[in-house]
């Protein structure tokens, strides 16, 4: 089955609705991506919100539009603040999403994501590696970054999303996005993005926006992946390297609109 | 009673001061906002150092020229280690001022800060909904964004400074500074600065290190404001979205003279 | 005995070397400096990760090819972690390095910078302030400030190498890095980077990544030096304020290439 490219009507759309409807985004996220993330989320008018203490978490997220869980810092406080808000989350039927960081090669959070799996997220975002060895297909990647290329990880993928009901989404220099029937594909971004940190981490975060729309999740979750890939491009091409890459693909988010998406 | 503008002259000393006194901030902030603030302090010529662990935070809360308390990312350890810091400012006549992010929305910030009140805080600095909140007027805003107007909350910023003895800023597209009897006024800034994370909290910390300043501390805070709002008005005419404006606003912070200062 | 000042050659060799083995560097740092850390060491070639959970830490460390210990903002449980990291680090042959923040000013940290020397560190690399008060020569300086200059501290770097078998850095406007016996300097860099949070802890993980390199380490944690002052020396001549000269300092690094060192 071939993936389908992204419609570019479905992803103005999207972005309109994402500007309107400006989600309120619960994110428990690392230590090293808090502020891109927030700024990725304010650029394209999503309102970004960090509460990690267990009580306020769990009340946070009732009240959030969408639930960002991301490992990549994990403590066992932050477990269990992070288990308190999902249960609110899904009490409230407020999405959440799952970036399994760097999962498979530390023992802690490969448990904790496998627990988190059964809690029925609405979307998941990783590199192949990350995606490879949620779906129990692999030891997991170096560190952070991944050692296998997307299409590699598309089965597995597809049968993590078959088995848990999510979304989700493996990403590179090509994202596919799968409900484990369909699956769409996204191009765009650049290689230079892999010398910032966090741009993985902030698509996650405006995957777990985008779960916050009407419509149909699958384009939905596309066209999160289309926003930061289009941005991406366009930021390349301005910049001399990942420093000005940074506030050039702030700007481009900030500036995108629907006719230039794809 | 109608707010008077801030004077000029007042401003332009007041930069001179800072610079010349280069305070050392004690800044206890959230997770998200860290960096941005301390690049914020080092442009204005301050000396930023966030020291958390308790007995740390205690001891050096007594050294540092002013503390900054802001609960953005409150813990049950962080809130015991800002008391202990608070404690240790009080017993040193280190001035303290209170951020209190979100309060209102969140249960456990609002009882926390509910009880800082009590400690003489030397200034307060929040949006509308915040200061709203913690004067017991409303409920909150939408997580850590206002959903009042800074007029709106300038009565509960005048009740909340002659309870607390504090010298209240209620900020947003105008800034209200109230002692409680006297109000001034800062303009500038521009709506810009809501798509950037942190910049709220960055003034916190300014307002903090104003309060170590000599001379009349509403004053002082509503200089803190000044500095805020005119390097924003003249970041954002350098700017082409929200990427830009960070570096820029830095810039500007760094470059701020006296002559540019309203 | 009059430092050396680090050969050209030797630099770009250094540089050639850092981008093919693209060190993966586990950073135990403070809450300030995540973000700029992960950029530099992205910047250069090398593959960050931040963990922090006293297991994982303890099981990343082994697979790391270096382990930063920064003390910025220490907590108990976090000075656990990292001493889980660090006994795991020796038992892999993985390189750890030091970086004393604050040491002296802060009894906590100080007592545990204090235990840490014993337990073999590859590189320490702290401001003249630092090195004083983690050497027993002085009281520390003020708050993350350094009150002295880095030529002042050359005999407490060569002392405290000698008895720790660390290579140490002791950084300022110029930089001296010592074995105890053979002493180098390296120059370049400007005051703008004072007023940048984070320049004095990026370097200290460059220089963690610099001893996962083949070849005398001395040399290898010199062109750490030598890498930050050269882009550091570039970025402020495009820059006009502490908020561009990041974006241009990230880009400095990227483009870095043996011609243009020293």
């Amino acid at each position: 089955m071939q993936p389908d490219l992204l419609d570019r009507a479905q992803t103005a759309h999207a972005l309109q609705q994402f500007r309107r409807r400006s989600p309120l985004v619960h994110c428990m996220t690392n230590d090293v991506v808090q502020t891109f993330t927030a700024n990725v989320l304010l650029a394209l008018g999503a309102s970004p919100a960090m509460v990690i203490e267990p009580e306020e978490a769990q009340q946070f997220s009732a009240i959030a539009d969408a639930l960002l869980i991301n490992v990549g810092t994990l403590t066992r406080e932050r477990a269990d603040a992070m288990r308190a808000a999902i249960d609110s989350a899904r009490a409230a039927d407020t999405p959440w999403t799952l970036d399994p960081v760097a999962v498979g090669a530390l023992t802690f959070r490969t448990q904790f994501c496998q627990q988190l799996l059964t809690l029925q997220p609405a979307a998941i975002r990783g590199n192949a590696s990350e995606i490879l060895a949620l779906a129990g297909m692999s030891a997991g990647g170096r560190g952070v970054d991944t050692t296998d290329t997307a299409s590699t990880a598309l089965p597995a993928a597809q049968t993590l999303a078959r088995q848990t009901g999510a979304i989700v989404a493996v990403t590179g220099e090509v994202d596919y996005i799968t409900d484990g029937e369909r699956t769409l594909m996204v191009t765009g971004g650049d290689a230079l993005m892999t010398r910032v940190v966090g741009t993985g981490c902030a698509l996650s975060a405006v995957v777990a926006a985008s779960c916050a729309l009407e419509g149909n999740r699958l384009v939905n979750v596309a066209t999160a992946c289309a926003f930061m890939a289009r941005a991406g491009s366009l930021a390349v091409t301005k910049s001399t390297g990942p420093g000005s890459f940074v506030a050039e693909f702030l700007d481009a988010l900030y500036a995108l609109n629907g006719e230039g998406l794809q």
